[in-house]
């Protein structure tokens, strides 16, 4: 018989590392949508998906305006490089598609303000950055209990991003456009400060950045100082109304990945991950007790990524508002931005009350 | 554009509990399956595959008969009720089908054995019995390892299956049908230790068993009685060829579901589970430190279960040994009914090294 | 100013392995106690002695009876070989000293009741068999919350005394005398069975056996078979009253020392030393998390030896009963002896409501 | 026999919380010390101590300086209110007496620069600031793995110092004097840095701080402000070659004492108590599984303030150098005041690579 269900047809743009996955999370996994097409300007992406989506029914596309044109599409995925993040997600919404864009939305707080104006444009598409770790199963249980009211009002919130060191200098080339430390990694912790500091308000209001600061080292990677960029990275942020969160990333973390977060409450305290573990196996061997940790951010939130699609999927075709709502989003880039300037110039970075950018030396940056 | 991809034609038969997760994981979560096909005599199950299973495409029969002449019907998951496990299993490869069969084949020894015995009249259909932890992630990385001998020999397994108890009478309505504790529950212990007592051989050759003692109490269902049965079970299985299994089984866990292994050998231990948790979450509460587990098996294994569909798909589509082999679910059928039968009688039970039961009292009792 | 304080005054009988440490206790970390003198036969443990104890004013003595003449003694600690604990124990209680007397009182059930009946002749002075495991403070916080009703009745218990395998061959030596395994190892996670299965009554009765059954192998010391021992040993003991202890013992943990306990009582588990530790130091390398775990007993259970001393001494100058009940170190002797027998015959062993062992074959034995 | 053993005559000045607990462990605890004299100007404290001190022949003063005149007296144990360590320690090494004295030698940079000047012309004087989490067995292995190289450079540490929540505004009234929080908790996290920094060079030279900053909330206690001071604190501390640490204090962890430290090398990360617990006991239960963090530092640390004892007493007696520098304890004040500082300005605080800290406003600053 024929399926006589409605699936969102759904379109992933660029083929790399993540958007290959992603393709596989909308064809295999989110039962609600049905991957139709799929765009990668390199040969070898597209030699890969002839392998491996073509035959299942998705339509491979070489140019991404020609696969917006895809007859029925209602959704774009966006998981191409981040410097084409934001120009694609807009083409997208200008042309009617929903829109699941990887984070950063941009490496640069104007480009990220554009889509957000594009966006809300566009009030009946939906438009949501995929901040995956949102999306965790045990994350998704402490923003529950913290929504609650079970630890009292998050007041304090330590989060790190740790990747296992790659002693390929990939990170060195990757620092050129990843937009340093802070908006790469560390991103994922300030979306998790602004939705944990919003939990007590269901997320109505973020909290209201006051200053930031940053500090790093390169520890092992002397050649990431060429574009102004560390390989590990301290940063404190501070809120308006009595909450700091504060930061760590680094790419040198020997066994694996090992991202956390502590979510101090002024009756408790949450924390994912302080114990990282890859599954629930240990071996007591001759040299000890021994466990291993997942290798790459995708073995750690596999699970996550799947639910971000399901969950986008949902809310768009049951017209729900997006669960990662999008002004966080630019929030988040605005701070990511700031810790990046005062790692680079050593300064404290301070916001006024309205979220304006001031100088140290005391005037008001009119336009950032 | 349509799929060119071929994929096997599967029915579930029985959509209670287990058989309505069956039926999802080959609707949704197994790629190279395809749900065509559902069974069930019971018309609120039908009910609900209305909703849930008919509008993907499946069709639905409360005749087993019929279902089995669905045209292009490859396979048949059975997940009925235990008593009728044998008799579709052994219909359904009459009617050249790969049958998975949920665990256990029967909670007798002779029925059992006649799935062995017709699968073994019909060489081309695969057959597997469901012993789903084995596809569990943790569980896998530990048979992995002690297969490549990072323990040593394994020489003692120890394995427990303890379920949340449930206040409602349900475990004793159950017990009716169930076979027992050991049948029921340690079953799949005991699978594992054939697993892993025949890691070293790779599976080629099961462990002989040589005898077996139980215990048990009634520490919260005195009526399990009436059933010979009891809510905490201990029991002990001994090899031939210097392996020992010790099991505990319990109904009455407060906090969830907690099955674990042990898995001893000579140079090293494998622990699966020691130190449960559903997640990676704990909290810091003015009560000390907490964190849940699971609620129950299937919170505990659902990736497993999803993953024995994956892999039975696999195995059929590309002819491949099934990972569970049949022989060996055969055993552990013998191994929980002489549990079982310890139990209810207080007495050791011996076998010889043929696998034949002798009786304490001397009968066939020739040379232990 | 010269100390008012009255300190007992203690003589410590053998100064190997375990009476050295028993000796330095007393010297140093025992406020209230004196330790006065020190007996050894062995030149080499008064060699050691005459550089640690002398010089802090203990007497040495190479003759036990000698010792006990010391004037003033009030209490003797026995840690000599196990062959003379009962022998040495009735000389001191018989000379009118408290005897705080190494686990276990003997390896033969007959000679612990000797021991038994001399005590129960001095009423007035202390004897106290020491398992030191009651003192450790895990043990004690689960014995308070198992007192205090927490988790119901205690239903089922699992223990385990798993030692670092020694590859010297101490272990097949040290056979000789040992008792056997379930009698040298397991003795320790009986008497907890007893301590626990008696805690909702106060320890005022013990529970009663009705039957035990054993099985061991020998993993990688072949020669122990020589004593009728093994490296393995897995025994279940049957309590008339609804509950069952289970037992593991092994000499070949790769990691160290890992002896660990669960209580599982009818709304709730305690769980000792799942998850086994040396500290709270993890480190996290390229080749995973590792932690180390205690190497012997002692790393394990110092703090518990130190207060056992500090409990015994207290006990004698307050006038107090002693912690362990005399009663309950025979029982464990009678049990650890009778796994040892199942262990050797093969058989389960019966026990009648008034505690007499009477053979499978159906005759009571009338004096064990 | 009278004892022949040579032991240290010390005296204990302070007998409150602190005060008691170093006199009982060099009382009882301390095998080559003798405690021969105790001062309190406190009369409870004295009443306390006629209980406790005075039968084991310890003299009671409440006098400093007529404790200072004790015959025979060889060191002090300063453990009054942070205000008066400095001028004791100082009429101490004066007297010719060796010191160990409580953290931190003053809340003043000036203060216990005085002390170190003091020291410094009493080279054959003992002086000792009471890092006591020196002595703990877990950062004590920590050390030794990172002194012999087994994480490459130390370049990352996270440190934190979280006490149990007191509602009887006891902290409040503490904040007076306690030199505020980063002076009063962070101070050992300070240490802790210094420490492993120089773990490469054995501790021959202490890492240069560079700069400052701090950030912190009145989460529950906002009379804190009268005093500068928070109950949640966040500090980055970066020295000049390239190492950065940062810190975390809290008054409000509801659970009881979470103090823990990772040290993050080039191939390794070092983790002491990321899993906090206080024994090896967890609970079953119903509500999940459940276990107990210490209430306080001293269940904490009870092990390394006797083993502190222990050392101080060793160096003493041998003439070898004291564990814990003189020069790094002034830096430690150094950094925690300018820590307190910028948490009341808000501003970064800079040092030049002399050590001496220039203002931001550019006073002194002549190049960084």
């Amino acid at each position: 018989m024929a399926p006589q269900i409605r699936r969102l047809q759904v379109a992933v743009s660029g083929l790399g590392r993540m958007g290959a996955r992603h393709a596989n999370h909308f064809l295999h996994r989110t039962p609600r949508a049905e991957l139709v097409a799929a765009f990668s300007p390199d040969p070898k992406e597209i030699e890969w998906a002839k392998e491996h989506l073509e035959p299942w029914g998705v339509k491979l596309y070489t140019e991404f305006d020609e696969m917006l044109k895809h007859e029925g599409l209602e959704a774009v995925c966006v998981a191409t490089a981040t410097t084409v993040h934001a120009e694609q997600t807009i083409k997208a919404i200008e042309a009617g598609k929903h829109v699941l864009c990887e984070k950063p939305l941009s490496t640069k707080l104007e480009i990220s303000q554009q889509v957000f104006d594009t966006a809300a444009r566009h009030p009946h598409t939906k438009v949501m950055c995929g901040f995956s770790r949102r999306f965790d199963a045990s994350y998704l249980s402490a923003y529950n209990l913290a929504r609650s009211g079970s630890i009292g009002r998050p007041t304090i919130l330590r989060s790190q991003t740790c990747d296992k060191y790659d002693p390929s200098g990939f990170f060195v080339a990757y620092a050129q456009f990843s937009g340093g430390i802070f908006v790469d990694c560390n991103i994922h912790d300030i979306d998790l400060a602004l939705w944990f500091f919003s939990a007590d308000n269901g997320g109505a209001q973020l909290p209201k950045v006051k200053s930031v600061v940053a500090f790093g080292v390169t520890a092992l990677e002397p050649d990431l100082a060429k574009y102004g960029d560390v390989d590990n990275g301290v940063g404190v942020v501070e809120f308006w109304d009595g909450q700091i969160a504060y930061f760590y990333s680094s790419r040198m973390n020997p066994p694996g990945q090992h991202d956390m977060t502590e979510i101090i409450g002024t009756t408790g305290k949450l924390s994912v991950n302080a114990n990282p573990t890859t599954g629930l196996l240990e071996s007591h061997l001759a040299t000890g007790i021994h466990r291993d940790i997942p290798q790459n951010y995708y073995e750690r939130f596999e699970g996550a990524f799947v639910e971000e699609a399901r969950q986008f999927t949902d809310a768009v075709l049951d017209d729900k508002p997006v669960p990662v709502d999008l002004a966080g989003s630019v929030e988040a880039v605005k701070i990511g931005v700031a810790l990046q300037d005062s790692l680079r110039s050593g300064k404290k970075i301070l916001f006024d009350r309205d979220g304006k950018r001031v100088d140290e030396d005391g005037f008001a940056r009119a336009k950032l």
